[in-house]
């Protein structure tokens, strides 16, 4: 970690002078694999058809996997099948079925001449499970263990079996059939008498996920036992994979983007959604549907004041307080969305404390009432100090009908805030998608009932 | 994995049987931790007293790091301070700092003196470090190995040195100052020759935090480097400490919880908000301030209102779709906000880009506006068909005035979504206080200018 680092820049003039690359490529196999893909995919794509395969063939397969899926189906598409078929052969198993995944019909059925049988077959059973189960984010790159071996023995194995580069925290023990029956840490194994039965060190209590295990409960498991990987297992608790911590890690990301995003009105895709690789187009598209549908659910707003018309237009000082009201209501009822969305994504609260939630959220929006129409009374007699106030009121009262009216939106609109999203959960949605947006549509309109029902009863 | 499981009902009426209770434990000790906690923590305290110290001494350490620090803190306060030591010393040492953190100085000075000299030493030295850095979320507990020796020779010691329970995956190799050099997996030095040296093997290219580096940078160092653990180093390159995975975990789920609340307008709390125990009154102090903030901005808008009374009463038609205006405005700027906050926390761009992305913005809000518009243009002319249209304007030369309005209102609002994250990024801020609800409340503000502005150029 001493000495002078080369810039991303420097290893790329000595990769494309020849006389240094063959240096540079030696310095380079040393560094991690996020940083070469780092250089790596700042080259021209030439110059990266030369120099990928002079590094170890692990190193390239585990480089290429650290790419951003962009660039790997840019390469893809710019050079000989074969040439790829050597690179994909070295991939983890679990990118390799992910940009399997990506590939047209075409494009697959062009690479597949050129595989082993082994990763053909591989390839093909991993990118038939659906992205989003724990069959489409595994990896069948682990080491098994047969229960009848010494610890000793199991050694001598992963010393012969197990290539350099590749990674191996936990050992899985499984009988003649591949049912799983056990694990244990690689430094159990190291640690243990060399004589003694691995069946006598392994752990029996452990989780797992099946095949068709939603890849969100996966990451929840991982971060629960707070384990390197998690085996899954067939129907008949066959070890069929591993998920690994890293793939947890992207997948609570992507979820958590995912729920954003549904929150925001924005219709999430199958990726990550990339800010730059995104056309504007494809922004437009993800946007636009929801603005449009809640644009024409605003005229429902329009509709209701016309009906007020006469009484609007007799006390022109209710027209002023309008977006003051409608935004205060948007406001508490996302805040209250958002509490309980998260608290249902971490787990701390499901549906069946709907009555506890809803009791605790009518409590808090009293309390905000309280202090907000407070607020209001005190700044609407400010404010509206020279209006003419018509229909024989005084501006006390009428401040007094205002911020009444202000504080029963508070509260029906929390209590809608925090109940949308335990409704859509209770029919089977994600809770995400009880949209902010929405909400906000949704009290407005129950705003400016509330508003005008109580001016028509305290004014006319 | 098979045969029949007990519930936690099952187990507690097992623990509190003295009879089976032996029998009990011993089925128990061999579950995981996060199972053990869930049945531990659901058990009166006085039962928990009893049976928790027949668990091995490094079981009941992670089990009891494993409950919710409500839990952990509740028992503490119950049992005496040297029955709690015992349990303390077992503990991993991030947690063990964790706790330490929330303890009262009288606390504090009350367990220290039943400490051991060297659990009592770091723990002190742990706690000094913000909770927010490398250093206050790394644990002490890692395997060193020294330069000079051989691989036979690290695997000996490991298998004196290291206990049972504890994990162990990366060996982290130092010179006689406890400089950092190099680290292996426990893997690579299983399969290496036994007689080469540690220092032949292992890799001296890798990536390590300092001890005051912000949590959420050592979180991002953990995913992008695919890592188990990273070293923490001080400013002499001496290893302090390791963050592993799970901690990365925490973090990524922690700051994301944060940032959607700081979005929502909620002020986030020290540890990550737990909806249940979080009071009424602790809910309300966080959601109140913006709030109350935004309901007295919010009166600006009334003020623009009474400047357009005139303007207002002589075309009531307009009162009508402030709302939808309004609304539409505050959808758009936030998803705008949504979408830039997510690309920017995800690394995808960053403030150098802020032409870009405002470019990007500006045609994406130029397609939605004239969508959104054209809606608005037809649906005004069908609910208004029968509204009196004063001052000799025809209602499709209205209809076109206030489509016009929202186009003008969708593309600023989206500028300024897109723009405020960026602007409190460049000013040292975290892009997510950027307030969904302040974007609605300013481009409120913004909208209704723009809307009687529109008005009086075309109308009067």
């Amino acid at each position: 970690m001493d000495g002078q680092k080369n810039t991303t820049g420097e290893w790329k003039s000595q990769l494309i002078r020849g006389e240094t690359r063959r240096q540079a490529i030696r310095e380079l196999e040393k560094h991690p694999e996020a940083e070469l893909a780092e250089i790596l995919q700042s080259i021209d794509i030439e110059l990266l058809v030369d120099v990928l395969p002079l590094f170890s063939a692990e190193k390239q397969g585990l480089v290429f996997a650290a790419f951003d899926m962009t660039n790997r189906l840019h390469l893809f598409r710019r050079v000989s099948k074969k040439w790829f078929a050597s690179l994909f052969e070295q991939m983890p198993s679990d990118s390799r079925a992910d940009i399997f995944q990506h590939f047209s019909t075409q494009e697959r059925v062009n690479l597949l001449p050129y595989l082993s049988k082994s990763t053909r077959e591989d390839v093909l059973r991993l990118s038939t499970y659906p992205h989003d189960t724990a069959g489409g984010i595994m990896s069948t790159n682990f080491a098994i263990i047969k229960e009848k071996q010494t610890c000793e023995q199991a050694i001598q194995e992963i010393r012969k079996e197990v290539p350099r580069e590749k990674m191996l925290y936990h050992l899985y023990v499984v009988d003649e059939d591949m049912h799983l029956i056990g694990y244990m840490s690689l430094k159990d194994l190291v640690i243990a008498e060399p004589n003694e039965l691995v069946t006598a060190i392994m752990q029996t209590e452990f989780a797992t996920a099946s095949l068709d295990e939603d890849r969100e409960s996966v990451a929840k498991k991982i971060e629960k036992y707070d384990t390197i990987a998690l085996p899954v297992v067939n129907e008949n608790n066959q070890l069929m994979g591993i998920v690994h911590h890293d793939d947890a890690i992207e997948v609570i990301r992507a979820e958590q983007t995912e729920d954003m995003e549904k929150f925001m009105g924005i219709i999430p895709g199958d990726e990550v959604l990339n800010y730059n690789q995104t056309t504007v187009l494809g922004h437009f598209r993800k946007r636009v549907i929801w603005l449009a549908i809640l644009t024409v659910v605003g005229f429902v707003s329009g509709m209701i004041i016309q009906r007020y018309e006469d009484a609007l237009s007799a006390l022109m000082i209710l027209a002023l307080y309008i977006p003051m009201i409608a935004d205060t209501g948007g406001n508490s009822g996302s805040q209250a969305a958002t509490v309980v969305i998260r608290a249902m994504a971490l787990g701390q609260v499901n549906i069946n404390n709907w009555m506890a939630i809803l009791f605790k959220e009518m409590r808090i929006s009293a309390l905000l009432a309280a202090v907000l129409a407070l607020i209001a009374f005190f700044l609407i007699l400010i404010l509206s100090w020279e209006s003419d106030t018509t229909l024989n009121h005084s501006l006390g009262f009428i401040a007094f009908g205002i911020s009444a009216a202000l504080a029963f939106q508070i509260i029906t609109s929390t209590i809608i805030g925090a109940g949308l999203p335990l409704l859509v959960n209770r029919f089977g949605g994600d809770p995400a998608v009880a949209a902010s947006p929405a909400i906000t549509t949704i009290v407005d309109i129950s705003g400016l009932l509330i508003y005008f029902g109580v001016a028509t009863l305290l004014f006319f």
